[in-house]
């Protein structure tokens, strides 16, 4: 095992905060491996393009990365599905793949992981919420319904695992991710934007907050955005 | 149609509190109709078994019901779906179970009968929340997830409906229901349960509120009931 | 003592919600006194006009009506002083004032009410928030500071008397309240206003919740108001 | 002005947390001056000696200090008044009190440093909450009312200077601070205390946020921690 460079596994690691986290984990002087459905363009670290949900694909692979590189240190959970609609045009197949994107890929993560991290006395896994994950919206019903059920997943875990010694947090992301694809579809200034090299940096030291100090929950929004 | 005795639809019309429903909504002049996979030993007004889940069941009831009644003039969804065990003994099913025991089933019902409620000018659709739709638990990863979603969900549908007339209303039920079973289950003190007719009669009063005056929510427990 | 007809209490009596409370209590067979700096032109049932902040007055006024009429069934706290401004245009005094208002008031009327009301066996205590009770707002700094406190102080009540009996709620109050000085100020159809005597309505309800269900807290607002 | 060594207040600056924040941003190459009542036995940077609760002595010391060495670039308020009494134990002058020292301060405080550091172009001002900001307590009503206060005021304080480009930010401290005064008065394994200085880094942290992504509340806890 290459206990010199510490496993840092980044699920849901697409262009954008996925990479960027990669990147900050690997300057860190970590090993970072990025997961998801799609290879991005140009990745930072490793990539393994894997189906999250899906409990046959993820757990012989992460059984693997354990065994060369120990459990992993730092865990994020990134994965996003983003439908916007109306009741009435939000399909019950788009209720059960928000669900599954971002909440059955968190149970089955954890559920590999964390015997790991209890067993190797530590480590932090992030999970990534929104402004949906406190309020729902007249569009957001499916989006918000997934979010708030991450964080009441996540809370859970939290109470759960952190007296085993595992910092669980939950980020509140509320504002617009500066990438290629929302400078786009977005109005919005991008100086109004999170950028996600500054989102990532929160996560390292989230990941290592001082031992007597953990933080569950905190949230992040640009100086200009209202709430 | 029947219009003299307006529709009432309880979800998950089972012993205890669904029953009671159906009993205050029938004991209200209604025609109560309760719906569940379940059908209890005694039943006030009518019931139909049915898996909410399926809207291959769910869509002609309610359509029939609806052409005979009129557009229901109260819903209430009051599935549960219990589940109580450490994150690493909780099978993925039954993250999917409780997920599709109480969310699925909202937004089927939700399709279902909001755009004949809408087209008949209004009535309300009152939810049943628990202690775990607002803070997950160290044994209660599966059913706080789904609760803290389902009350994402009803956020959202408020945000949509009630300006176009229905009310949508979440309630806490923070603390143990006094039934058969839970006197079983429980070491507490009956007189420190709330009982399934109080309930009852805090949701007919929700759906009866003064016009320009909604409650989005409200908790309930009883005064014994630390929080 | 005149317990046919019991007491019930309104802290800031004024025209609009204070007096529509007083004529909802007076409608229920109870005696209703107002309570206020300032003597609305029309009142309902009694009113005294005491500055609420001052002990020295509440004292004795309150040991004389509970002298009469027996410890109140339901009490009232509705004293409301809004100050909108900017933070630097915001003085120490306003401050004080929003603060001597609504929480200063709330101890002196619960230190002398409460007693006799754990004596007397129950009892109903109502508070009055606002949107600014739960989000702060970028003029709203002391008015939220005062709502944020009174909050925390009718919560903190409610964990201490709930289990001796008296019901202690707090109402958010999430849009414009229709009144002859409100119709003036603001540009809002009246329609979409919540009505004093809709609100009262909920009030009464809650005073008059089944023994086994009570609610903390609730939000009022009107089916158009977004939120 | 020695911008070399630029200014931190830390208003509050007793032994424990706020000579902790003293001298982590000593070490952090910053001119850091501790603020308060009561001179501790010894102090990191430098102390002055004030009723922060007077604007007459806070506004000349601080317009000194500001002459001195230029806008702060922190300024932490860290004042605190711990009451736990029943309610009808309660002075009202101990509410008084718990609200002069709690919230007047931060008004002084803030009307006093906030208009030098916008013309400034940036900073950060960060106050110290506790779990009694988020939840009222039986024989915590006094504290938790004034600890809500502090809660709203800063809140509308982030959402009034942050687009000024002023990082407002709120810590929920949810544990017990391990001080010498803390390990005699409680009976909890100081293993499972807070330690000043970890509290401390986050605030640092905090203070030093990338540009686009602030955090306007966190919560802070021991691993062992139940909430």
């Amino acid at each position: 095992m290459q206990r010199d460079r510490p496993l840092a596994l980044v699920a849901g690691a697409g262009a954008g905060l996925g990479q960027s986290l990669v990147e900050r984990f690997e300057a860190g002087g970590m090993t970072a491996v990025g997961l998801g459905r799609t290879r991005p363009d140009k990745t930072a670290g490793l990539f393994h393009q894997i189906d999250l949900a899906d409990p046959e694909q993820v757990s012989p692979l992460l059984a693997d990365l354990i065994a060369a590189h120990g459990a992993p240190e730092i865990v994020v959970h990134n994965t996003a599905e983003l439908v916007i609609a109306p009741f009435a045009e939000t399909s019950l197949a788009e209720y059960q793949r928000t669900w599954t994107s971002m909440v059955q890929t968190l149970v089955i993560l954890g559920q590999t992981v964390l015997p790991a991290m209890v067993q190797s006395g530590g480590g932090a896994l992030i999970v990534s919420g929104a402004t949906a994950s406190l309020r729902g919206g007249a569009t957001f019903s499916a989006f918000a319904s997934a979010k708030f059920a991450l964080r009441g997943l996540t809370q859970s875990l939290a109470r759960e695992f952190q007296p085993q010694g595992i910092h669980v947090a939950h980020v509140i992301l509320d504002g617009i991710i500066e990438t290629a694809r929302s400078k786009t579809l977005h109005s919005l200034d991008p100086a109004k934007m999170m950028t996600p090299a500054d989102i990532a940096e929160t996560y390292w030291q989230l990941a290592h907050q001082p031992s007597s100090t953990w933080t569950q929950e905190l949230d992040l929004r640009p100086p200009s955005e209202g709430f």
